[in-house]
């Protein structure tokens, strides 16, 4: 089968079977099943726990009781991180303990108590201001509050003090690195996420502080006494180690132009410190629901549904470099869209597709009207997350944008619990990404023109 | 100066000052910066940790910083629990770790790691139905859920399991006691709180989950599969020494009524986890802060204001028993209200008083109608918490009921901190409380009658 062999097919051809999807997937809790299952079942997931690997037997096994057509992996290596046991707290003005997490790839402290000042920075800039040797000893404080905002902007203007702020803090001799956690909560919870080190340059351990904790060590600076903070930290830092991963796949086949794939992905790993509910556990739920509705229909698309579940996003996207790296130029997969941002009701279709294609974008984009779902006006889109690495090396993309005002509440915390799925919210957005997917699979559009 | 020596005086006698005095309050912070000061230089004040004499300490400074007239403490005595460290997880089906805090006064488990399998029952009723000897050598856990209501009701139901589910699950054979926390949030925090053991039975340690961490445990044990527990706690349980508490109290004095006391109460200890912001620390700012507005005044009111800051209230109102048993019938105390329910704007004052001073109390209450409180249709008050021993001791009392729906999210967490503060609703319920002790004060009113 060629690739372009399809003719195109507008949604008013294809509307029965699309609100006969619409129907289906508004009736079912699958997402929300799934998820309950992967977060009970398997639990935290990240690269190099016992979860990791539960987690890939669990979506091969899902995947095949599923009705998917064919069930794969992809396995690659990922560096192992362990992150061990926090402890953190003050000893002056007065012993307190501080709820804290190490970041992703931090160093321990090699059993010792590492203890110093801390110096205030406001922002990850005012401390790359910093004159060299001023931190000599002490302990680098990033007291920045990540801003709330329904597109999650803020996380952008937040995420690069842990992800680089270690490496500053020790170019200016700091001997640790705190930071306020990237959140927009106010519970007694640290947000972890990646960080890295220079190359060449001393590597210090760096934690994230909960938002009230920050606050507190805000406060007691205020009085303009010494707050001094202490730190063991049972991580291993970079071990040099790696461990296997493995993308997951599963595919809906299409009827004449299998070949072809629209792609839906998530990512199956997780931070350890949660069960993954909503990071991405819900994402990997919608995206093998929408497939299994499709193929539960009496006569499948034309072009395959292929659900992709990455590995190893949280420390690198390791797993979507692997599938960049193993399939080429994309070029039979036709389109993609990626679930990773949480819980709120999708508002927005933000594609990023050839010039062509857009007026059939369009003709979908009304459809999904009357679920409160309007087109932006950009058309830039790379997919979210993971699938971002394939929009860049040209796959045609669609973002579905959330309600994510909530999103880094939870995010990377022990709060990101099963607890916390808007099961509502749930139901639409896999339907949305059923509609989608069975649109973009019959469509015939050549989504790169 | 005899109790009884005053004339009645109304409202309208005094709307000028209280107009005044409405003012001042709805325009200053007061409370707030005391409890920022307290959360943030001194920080939890659990008995017998260095918090708990740093907050007598505190008080005493802050009262004659304060203009108070007089400032005292009034030593006792109250038995020593420490917390240590609590490691719990399940290690089936798979390996993880919960969130989950030791109930005050448990023992530990002496270095030890105890493991069984989970006996889940619904309520403490079931467990109590339990045949004798059915958890040899087995986990007792009780999944009920505390329900959300705006006067806190829920609690009640839900608390009877945190003080006796111990006792009762090792008269059944069990060798520890589980429970879903007492509380209304989804947060992996667990909720702490004062139990008992019962003479003769043997004791167990005692441990709190986090609501999240119950859901994932009634989810696993949904599989019919067993669920393991383990536990590793550092609790000293029941040590037969006690420590130093203090009630700390404080008065504007009176001009003519000197010896009759308007008191009113909070408590200064607190939970060890959080740093007692909620829990009281805004009770201690507000009856701080309310009279001291009241001593601003040119003229003081007929009667003197009374603050009494009380110790241990955590560990079963021990410094309210103190101070009962030193004060005897405590006739010259006219009448009470404390604080110590949280963040929620006043909705109603619940009075209990003589039938025959109830004109005057409906005469307050009608002042404070624009502010949206309403008067009770029951007269049974007894005061809050410490207060409902003096309030049983014969005190008329005053109960402020505020909207404390959300008051058990935080109750005993560690995420009792100071940005949990409604301060627009402190700075609202701190004027209540500023009229109201300067009305009682002056009014001349004997609630006895
Ligand atoms: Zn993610
Ligand atoms: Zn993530
Ligand atoms: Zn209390
Ligand atoms: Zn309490």
């Amino acid at each position: 089968h060629s690739p372009l062999s399809l003719a195109a097919t507008s949604v008013a051809d294809m509307r029965d079977t699309l609100d006969q999807l619409k129907a289906t997937s508004t009736a079912s809790e699958l997402a929300y099943e799934l998820t309950e299952s992967l977060t009970t079942e398997v639990g935290p997931r990240m690269v190099g726990t016992p979860g990791s690997d539960k987690a890939i037997d669990w979506a091969v096994a899902k995947m095949k009781t599923l009705g998917f057509d064919k069930v794969w992996i992809e396995e690659s290596q990922a560096d192992l991180w362990t992150r061990g046991d926090t402890n953190a707290q003050l000893t002056a003005p007065y012993p307190h303990k501080l709820v804290a997490l190490a970041l992703g790839g931090s160093v321990g402290t090699d059993g010792k108590t590492l203890t110093g000042d801390i110096v205030r920075f406001e922002t990850l800039d005012d401390l790359k201001a910093a004159a060299p040797g001023s931190l000599n000893g002490k302990i680098a404080y990033v007291a920045y509050r990540m801003e709330r905002h329904i597109d999650g902007h803020g996380y952008g203007k937040a995420v690069g003090a842990r992800v680089s702020g270690a490496a500053v803090a020790a170019e200016k001799g700091a001997i640790a690195f705190v930071m306020r956690s990237v959140g927009t909560d106010d519970n007694r919870l640290a947000h972890t996420g990646v960080m890295r080190y220079k190359d060449g340059i001393r590597k210090i351990p760096a934690v994230a502080v909960s938002n009230p904790d920050a606050d507190l060590m805000d406060n007691a600076l205020k009085r303009g006494q010494p707050v001094t903070f202490s730190l063991q930290l049972g991580a291993s830092g970079p071990t040099g180690k790696t461990v296997r991963i493995a993308n997951v796949l599963g595919e809906i086949t299409g009827t004449t132009n299998p070949d072809e794939f629209v792609l839906l992905g998530a990512h199956l790993d997780s931070w350890d410190v949660g069960t993954g509910a909503i990071d991405d556990g819900i994402g990997v739920g919608m995206v093998m629901a929408a497939a299994h509705h499709i193929g539960q229909l009496k006569q499948r698309p034309a072009r395959s549904v292929r659900v992709l579940l990455f590995a190893a996003e949280e420390i690198g996207l390791i797993g979507a470099k692997d599938y960049v790296a193993r399939h080429g130029d994309l070029k039979n997969h036709v389109i993609g869209a990626e679930w990773d941002f949480g819980n709120g009701n999708i508002y927005e279709l933000a594609p990023g597709v050839g010039p062509s294609s857009l007026n059939a974008i369009r003709d979908f984009a009304a459809y999904l009207t009357p679920m409160g779902i309007s087109l932006a006006s950009t058309n830039d889109a790379k997919g979210q997350s993971d699938m971002s690495l394939l929009g860049e090396a040209g796959m045609p993309a669609v973002n579905f944008e959330p309600d994510g005002s909530d999103y880094f509440d939870y995010h990377h915390t022990e709060n990101d619990t099963l607890d916390k799925v808007n099961r509502e919210a749930l139901v639409n957005n896999t339907t949305v990404y059923t509609l989608f997917a069975y649109f973009a699979a019959q469509s015939g559009v050549d989504f790169r023109q």
